[in-house]
């Protein structure tokens, strides 16, 4: 096979320039690693004039990405544009009904419409690839389609938004405030345009949507993520449950129990000396449990233009090589609906709050948290100038909904200063 | 594609028996992911007699794995003997001939063999896969082939031995003499019929040859990796270097410079803190590091029925799928000859020696290694009851033949006792 395969290129952002200057840089390496050239036909933008970081010289330029996704010498549309719907669906729509195969990075258009556009891709016989999706440049999605094929998965969790990493690695090292360690990673460009898509969890969200379908051969189910943000976290509970050896990260959950499909996106606390509490800064890591293949942990920059150009490349050499594997691991259409199920599996849980300093306080909250049959592993009173004293408890494995009681008993107390503060602690 | 794929699995010891494990459990989920059923016709092993933790039952008995590799019946070749040479490269060299596609896990074959093998393989049109060879469960080889098939590969690491790693670790954490650790891992079964494979480098050694062919595109050049066990690890190392910051690991490192191809698998130092430093027991990691997608780390068991059968089945799945890519990611016809190059690149080094505790003698030392133009980072003098005392360099970045001259020099003065010993710093 040396018939070139021919790439139009939409969105020429960080990631588009990315990929471009990749398959400039490395043409001959990648004809020898694909076995056949792999060319850029033309490339369309929203912004023709705008300076760029790499020469476009020698490719056509299209007025639509639609346009871009139906011509008859593009062999695959690379959608790099961005957002749920408008013009990346509109031309990914093309390409599919032109008989194109797709690669794209667009998570939030996945994560919504993943479902549908992987079963019209597989009907026309086309590929729908999204490595660069999830994870940016860790090979995620190929290690769970492919590598791990062979397993029955049991769990499915990520630190994958670096910006929340970033901030709270910076709470946590540099003893920010929430609101300093955001105005610092704003500051720096990391967050998104709409800032909640990062601190909301929902970036993060959207990809363990798309990594549960392909663990659990489930339907992609975004809507049945639970999204916490980080928002919420204070400086105290980043230290104080450091203390008590654990780190807090925005932690994506996914698993099947009985119950059905459990999707979380959610701070969390992780032992400190575990890999997932180790890391720092904007780095992702994804870890995948198997019953076959145990715990594999793959760790790598999670954004950026080279890493996820790496991943955009990589889908285009299994395509210049014929490799073809359906978009979630099996046909879409066989995708199971799996009922969705709330936090079912039990936890232990770090709990938070300011007592009065009076005889009976700690006792009355106590007494509570065993009415509603949440058992305690460890206290702790801090010292305090003030009235009220910062007491932790960490819990033994209890269900949400104890918990909960628990909570709303301990708030209706009289011997606490505002609402108690509780995070699930996911055993890692 | 509903056409069975139809497997002749040759070997039935801990991979083989975990291989049909797998496919008995999941034969559904596999069928589902692969498109197709995937079916054993016959197996084949030295003790027919022998009890099996798998049921054998409706799969044919062949006497010899050459006859298994040839049977009209069988589209894949499970070559799960293991030995350089013998019965194992017979069957497979058998199926090769006989346009069989071979999944194999023997990476002592692959170092000696791989080159020709691959050749023939790809010459008869037929699959040579391995990813069961390297790191056990962790799916190094097809991340490096397909997930990094974007990036010029600058370096590639790992701690692939994962006995080595106990013994280090128990050293370490349990503060075990070699031979203490060595006799613990003994006892646990953890050790290769011949120890040396382990502790000698070896085994780790034929890993790192095949994960370079990958990287650089050069042929596989076992003989071309300087291979040093950690016999010679002491405790006094372990714990010295702890006290400077270092983990002591058995690490290969692979890389291109300008004088060539450098593999090396031989005792590192590595800095606690990072993710190679913390790996513990008999874990498996292996560091990526490509010109885009900066440094992948994969972390996972490297040994084990499930983890190593993981493998084997997502090869397996891939040949259901129809997945064809090369053995080593190009036509391996292609790969290159690269001059080999021994440590080219500069490092750091830890040098501890015994220092005869009288005027001048730090003084005469410093001296040998100033006109070796090797020159000192950091030094500690710890306290001794003896005539001696242990004293430790950190250098900075030296080449290698600048640290031997030094290390000879400071050998034929009169100052210290004993040899002095040198581990290479990696940085990670």
């Amino acid at each position: 096979m040396t018939t070139p395969l021919r790439l139009g290129v939409a969105g020429l952002g960080t990631v588009g320039s990315g990929v471009i200057g990749i398959l400039q840089r490395h043409g001959d390496l990648l004809a020898a690693r694909a076995g056949r050239p792999i060319e850029i036909t033309a490339v369309c933008a929203r912004d023709r004039a705008r300076d760029r970081a790499v020469r476009l010289e020698g490719y056509e330029w299209e007025e639509s990405p639609a346009a871009l996704a139906g011509r008859d010498d593009v062999d695959v549309l690379l959608e790099l544009i961005g957002g749920v719907d408008g013009p990346a669906k509109a031309a990914v729509e093309t390409a599919i009904s032109s008989g194109r195969d797709v690669v794209t990075a667009n998570k939030a258009m996945l994560a919504h419409h993943g479902q549908i556009l992987a079963e019209t891709a597989e009907a026309a016989g086309v590929a729908l690839r999204f490595e660069a999706a999830v994870a940016g440049g860790i090979p995620v999605v190929k290690t769970l389609t492919e590598g791990l094929a062979g397993n029955r998965v049991i769990r499915v969790m990520g630190v994958m938004n670096g910006t929340c990493n970033y901030i709270l690695t910076r709470m946590q090292g540099a003893g920010l405030t929430y609101e300093e360690a955001f105005s610092e990673a704003d500051g720096l460009g990391y967050l998104e345009a709409d800032p909640n898509l990062d601190v909301g969890g929902i970036d993060a969200g959207h990809k363990l949507a798309l990594l549960s379908a392909i663990a659990f051969g489930a339907r992609v189910d975004f809507d049945g993520v639970e999204v916490e943000g980080i928002s919420r976290i204070t400086i105290e509970d980043i230290r104080q449950s450091a203390d008590m050896g654990f780190r807090i990260k925005l932690l994506g959950v996914a698993r099947i129990t009985e119950r059905g499909l459990e999707q979380r996106m959610s701070p969390c606390l992780v032992p400190a000396d575990s890999p997932l509490g180790q890391l720092e800064d904007g780095t992702n890591m994804v870890v995948l449990e198997g019953d076959s293949v145990g715990q594999i942990v793959l760790r790598g920059a999670g954004a950026g233009s080279g890493p996820t150009a790496s991943a955009v490349v990589s889908d285009i050499v299994d395509l210049a090589r014929g490799v073809r594997v359906p978009t979630f691991g099996r046909p879409a259409n066989s995708l199971k609906k799996i009922p969705r199920s709330k936090s079912a599996s039990t936890a232990r849980y770090y709990v938070r709050m300011q007592l009065q300093d009076r005889p009976g306080a700690l006792a009355k909250v106590a007494g509570v948290l065993g009415d509603a049959s949440v058992s305690i592993d460890r206290m702790r009173q801090y010292r305090h100038d003030t009235a009220t004293a910062p007491v932790i408890f960490v819990t033994h494995r209890t269900n949400q909904e104890d918990l909960e009681t628990a909570l709303s008993g301990i708030e209706t107390t009289d011997v606490i200063e505002g609402k108690p503060v509780a995070i699930r602690i996911e055993e890692v």
